[in-house]
């Protein structure tokens, strides 16, 4: 007898691990019209708006470590991929996950992963519309997002002018410090679980004339800025936010602002903006429930000019490089 | 004096890298209004169509070795997904790439990847609107791919009826058995420069009923047809179409029809008609000039038959997992 063709069964691995991945994510949402388990996602764009997409890769040994829970990685996956998003000013709509793994994973950690991404996915509304597994040497979660902002109103890098104010979100320096050994628990939750500032970005579309997101660090970041804009920038070290948590630990450290100058992680948002509509940012951050400051200005030139709390020039710190793994304090 | 901060450049590394990587890619095309460089891409979107997305990565040793060159990897990288957007019947339209690779790799094997790619993309007129790079144990490229597809004419799985035929394109096998060895040129370059169906899923949309690409192997991925349908598969072995350079090499298998039935990536496309369709069929994918062959029928029930040239039930062949490396003839 022929084995019966009848039930060419999907081998194990593959097909019952995607199942078991997808489980735990929200697959509908706006626009969705056909999920995963076809050869492609079909998704209805929201007719007069642009779309915003962006990819990004978070791999073991590099972005994560043995310190960050499974639930932990599937959430900062998703969540700098919505930073990104956040700072054009766009609100997200979309995910796909690209999920590679090695032989032997346990299927509970890639459930974990799958938790913390559905979480992220839930608490920002975003649908998972695809995927893919693969094996490889290492953990790595790699997303696309899709949002969409209202055609003309993203808010680009190259839009900053001389005169503009640079206004930041939240506080910086704490997901670098959060990698220290011991580090307090609420700058280790600002590593691993990063907050995007979609509120704060589709507040400030419309009112904001340039902005970005902090991944590598406030200075490098803002220097990006400043090239696509071609414009130089002053910053005022003093002006720059941190937390509590991060002043105690950095008052012992050589340079006490440098993970705030150059550490990177922290996904808050840096704009560009006229003075005469400063208050109206200030009423938006004000509504999206996030506290701004201005933190310096731009100028005629190209470059970053920091200036310490004796208003004389600083030195730069050392910028993020998403190539290196992360480095030690 | 403090070391200027006017020039926070980036550091060598990643932003070199990704200049050197994009030199090679079509980064602009229709609806792009802002491709690679800010923080997402914008991108308008075809009134009245829905958007296909679908997302894969190809991964060192396991999609592909050392006898890939790299442009091989980078083409491969963009055809399996555009491949997902021919069987649905959607023409491609944007790319994202996320570049994953070890420390030290040359920087010409990574020119060498974007330039595969970029051919890949310029063959179907794609733009790469956006990426990422990161460090990782070994070489991979995830491909985000979107495209587009008028509303309510995607060609989903979902859609075969007992009754209608059963027709695929091209010849099966040869990706397989271009992974052996000594393999003739002709299927080391099945293997190594798949041709998404596109022209063909066009074509078919509004005249097929249902569509799924052969990644996994032709049985397997019927199966996943059928099962999605509801429906049961008869198919013909002995119509299975083959290439001369195929049967030569596979007259001294054991099984000569194995890896036509159970090889994956051929990126052949297989469809569900009505047979008063088949003549409209036919027409179509002359034009997008590639052979159609009637291969078998959809029945009632559920799984895959397979008939020998004797008419009687042959086994099934084993398939295709792409957690595991290629499995060695």
């Amino acid at each position: 007898m022929p084995r019966r063709a009848a039930a060419p069964r999907p081998p194990p691995g593959e097909f019952e691990l995607i199942e078991r991945f997808t489980r735990a994510l929200p697959l509908a949402g706006a626009g969705v019209r056909l999920g995963p388990g076809d050869d492609t996602a079909l998704l209805a764009p929201p007719p007069g708006e642009d779309l915003a997409a962006t990819v990004d890769a978070v791999v073991e040994g590099v972005h994560f470590d043995a310190r960050f829970t499974a639930e932990d990685v599937g959430w900062k996956a998703l969540a700098v991929n919505l930073s990104d998003l956040a700072s054009m000013g766009a609100r997200p709509l979309w995910a796909l996950v690209a999920l590679a793994f090695p032989r032997g994973t346990p299927p509970e950690r890639l459930e974990g992963v799958a938790r913390g991404l559905g979480a992220c996915a839930r608490a920002h509304r975003i649908a998972v519309v695809g995927g893919n597994v693969s094996r490889a040497s290492e953990l790595s979660v790699t997303v696309t997002a899709v949002g969409a902002v209202r055609r003309g109103r993203a808010l680009l890098r190259s839009g900053a002018r001389p005169g503009d104010l640079l206004v930041a979100s939240g506080t910086f320096g704490d997901a670098a410090l959060g990698l220290a050994p011991g580090a307090p628990a609420a700058l280790v939750r600002r590593q691993r679980r990063p907050a995007p500032r979609l509120a704060l970005g589709r507040a400030l579309a419309g009112v904001a004339r340039a902005a970005i997101d902090v991944s590598d660090g406030l200075v490098q970041d803002l220097g990006h800025l400043c090239d696509e804009s071609g414009v130089a920038a002053v910053l005022d070290a003093a002006a720059v936010p941190t937390s509590a948590a991060y002043r105690r630990v950095a008052r012992s450290l050589p340079d006490p602002l440098g993970p705030a100058l150059g550490g990177g992680e922290d996904y808050e948002l840096v704009a560009a903006l006229p003075p005469a509509r400063l208050a109206r940012a200030l009423r938006a951050a004000a509504r999206a429930r996030v506290p701004l400051a201005v933190i310096g200005r731009v100028e005629r030139g190209s470059g970053v000019r920091i200036l310490g709390a004796d208003g004389a020039e600083r030195p730069a710190p050392s910028g993020h490089d998403h190539l290196r793994a992360p480095r030690p304090l």
